[in-house]
Parts: C-alpha cells; sequence; structure tokens
C-alpha cells in the first residue's frame, strides 16, 4: 500500500485515507501536541508515502486545520448526544457528560488529554489562524453548556443566580484544568471533584439527592 | 564568552551561567513546552558552547528537572509572599493572588503560561519522573491555598462548609484551565471569571462588599 501512487487510487479509497490521516492527527495530538509531532510519524502510521501526504493538505499546518475542525464537530456531536438527550433531565446530562469523561481518560490511561488543551498549551509557538479556530471550537462547546444551564433554570432543577454564560465560560476553564490534573495525578479525582463541586456550588441544586 | 572552556570560569562564573541556563529554560518552557524545544536553541540564548551545556547538566532531561524545581521554588516563593502576607486578612491574600497572575498574563502578552500547565499537557511523551516532580510542585501549591482557605475559615471570612483540600484542588483546577484560556482568548477575561465565581460561589465571603 505504501507504494501505491495516491493520485491513482480511486475517489473513495483518496476520501478513506485523508479521513484515516486526520483521525491518526487526532489520536497524536491529543496525545503529545502539534510541535513535537513529525510529519514521518503521521505518514508512518498511516502507511502513506510523504510525497504523497501533500497530495491531501497543502502542509502540516493545513493538515492540522483540519485536525481540529474534525476534533470540533466530533466532540460537539458528542455533546449534543449528551446534552440533548431528552430521555434525562438538564443537570442530569450535565452529570453524564462529566461521567463519560471521566471514562474516556481511564479508557486511554490519562495518556489522551484535550486537543484544545494541549494545542491551547502550544498557543505561543502556533499561527493566529490556529487560535481562532481553537477558540471556534471551544466557543461551541460553551454555548452548548450554557444552553443546557439555561434548561436547568428553566426546570426550576438549579438554584443559581449566576449568569448562565459566566457559569458555562467557569465550567469549561475547570473541566480543561481537571483534564491536565487527571493526567498529572492518573487518577480521575481532580475531575471527580470539580464535576461534584461544580454542581453542587455553582448550579445549586433544588433536590441535592 | 562562547568559545571559553566553561570548566575554565571561576565556580562564580559557572555557577552564574548554570543559573542563567536554567532561567533560559523556564522562559523557553512556559513559552513552548519541553519536547518542541532543542538544546540548540538553549545554548545560543545562554551563548555557550552546547558541548559545555554537559558540563553543567548530565541531559536534557536532567536539565529540565532542574528548571521545573527552580520554577517550583520561585512560585512557591510568590505565594508564600501573598498567602501569608499578615498586612491583608485572607481572603483579600488569595484576591491578590489571582490579580496578580492576571497582571505577569497581560505583562508577557499571554505568550508564557503556566510551566505546570505546559509540562502537564506533554505528560503523554514525558518521563516519569517529570510526572512525579511536577506533581510535587502542584502539591505544594494546593498546600498553601489550603491553608490561606483555612485561615479564611478561621476568621470567619468565608460561609463555606466545603473541605479546605477539595476547594484549593478545585481552585488549582480551575486556575490552570483559566490560564490556559487566557492565551487562547488573548484576554484576562477567563482568569477574572474564575477568581470571582471561585470566591462568591465556592468560599462565599461573609462581607460580600
Amino acid at each position: 500500500m505504501t507504494k501505491v501512487v495516491q493520485s491513482a487510487l480511486r475517489p473513495k479509497e483518496r476520501n478513506e485515507k485523508r479521513a484515516a490521516l486526520i483521525n491518526i492527527g487526532t489520536v497524536i495530538f491529543t496525545q503529545k501536541g502539534f510541535s513535537i509531532t513529525s510529519l514521518d510519524e503521521i505518514v508512518a502510521i498511516a502507511e502513506v508515502p510523504k510525497g504523497s501526504f501533500y497530495y491531501y493538505f497543502k502542509s502540516k499546518d493545513d493538515y492540522a486545520m483540519e485536525v481540529i475542525k474534525n476534533y470540533g464537530i466530533y466532540f460537539s456531536n458528542k455533546l449534543q448526544r449528551i446534552l440533548n438527550n431528552t430521555n434525562k433531565s438538564p443537570l442530569e446530562r450535565l452529570k453524564n457528560f462529566t461521567q463519560e469523561a471521566q471514562k474516556g481518560v481511564e479508557r486511554y490511561n490519562f495518556k489522551r488529554g484535550c486537543l484544545i488543551g494541549n494545542l491551547g498549551q502550544e498557543m505561543a509557538s502556533l499561527e493566529e489562524n490556529f487560535r481562532v479556530e481553537l477558540l471556534n471550537v471551544f466557543t461551541d462547546w460553551r454555548t452548548q453548556v450554557k444552553n443546557c444551564i439555561d434548561l436547568a433554570k428553566l426546570a426550576g432543577e438549579i438554584k443559581t443566580k449566576v449568569d448562565s454564560t459566566d457559569l458555562s465560560n467557569f465550567f469549561w476553564c475547570a473541566w480543561e484544568g481537571a483534564v491536565l490534573c487527571a493526567k498529572l495525578e492518573l487518577s480521575t479525582q481532580p475531575m471527580k471533584t470539580v464535576g461534584k463541586l461544580f454542581i453542587s456550588e455553582l448550579l445549586q441544586p433544588v433536590n441535592k439527592n
């Protein structure tokens, strides 16, 4: 396969190869970040000749932008699935998200973090268009959690009088930090503490059970 | 200077050169992280011939451990200065810390983050002894904030009934996340939101002014 000239592949195969490259980037960038990851590493895993990489993407930067967009869509869909699940109350949906995220971090042995957290830390050495794209993704997450908090308020589930946008922005800061701390401690305890106290102290459920 | 054989330097000069190398590492690692930073870059800024680097440090890893320790001491002293300032109440000291940190992030145009945050994100590609050392540093910060929260409770300044260790651990997750988000937004707003809501909702001051 590595010897196949990529342009000779059928459109379906080309799309699959491109998608595979993006998926590989998502895995590697959430583990190691962008700057340290070499194209050699990516093409070796994807079994694509290095020269053919440029058949799919203009540059490593162009590739990384696609990886960020892809991660943004994947995570946005995941949030939508959890936070719009009408089988549960809005507060239960938020709890569910924090629980699913803990399972995810454990599943990958605390090796994979959040792509936004990883690339955000590298910001000083990344191009401005990365920052804008990462912020776009993050803004979508904030909006989704803000909307869910509004629903919990409307349903009379929580007592907080704090503005929902502030609560959501606070949540995402604390949550990104919790994922970082989980990697540092090799434990989900920081995510447990943040999830629990965010709900009990910031949202203040009417029914404490 | 670059041509001087380092072993020919006097002990005072040697110590100064070693300290300069550590300071350079602190600046670069808080901006770019560890993995992407090359020794070439460090020795060029320090004006030390690359071969002489090994006169001061066994390896890049050994060097990075010294940088982490040095950052730990620097930041620990800064926290002690602010959180043990008996001219202010314990709660005022915590507020002061968050305000000073905002000024620091602005001063460096949102380019420098927290060394623990940056290296913590790289954890998957770092050696286990890095993780242990970063966690040691972080544990010291958590203990200092925990002690200050205990003092605020003792002084009757805050109403929270939540365990001080949990509050401090929560604070540091949220704060690391806030520093990350400040870099992403090029704004201190996330740090303002986290500082404000942590105090009003988690600590719950008796006197709200």
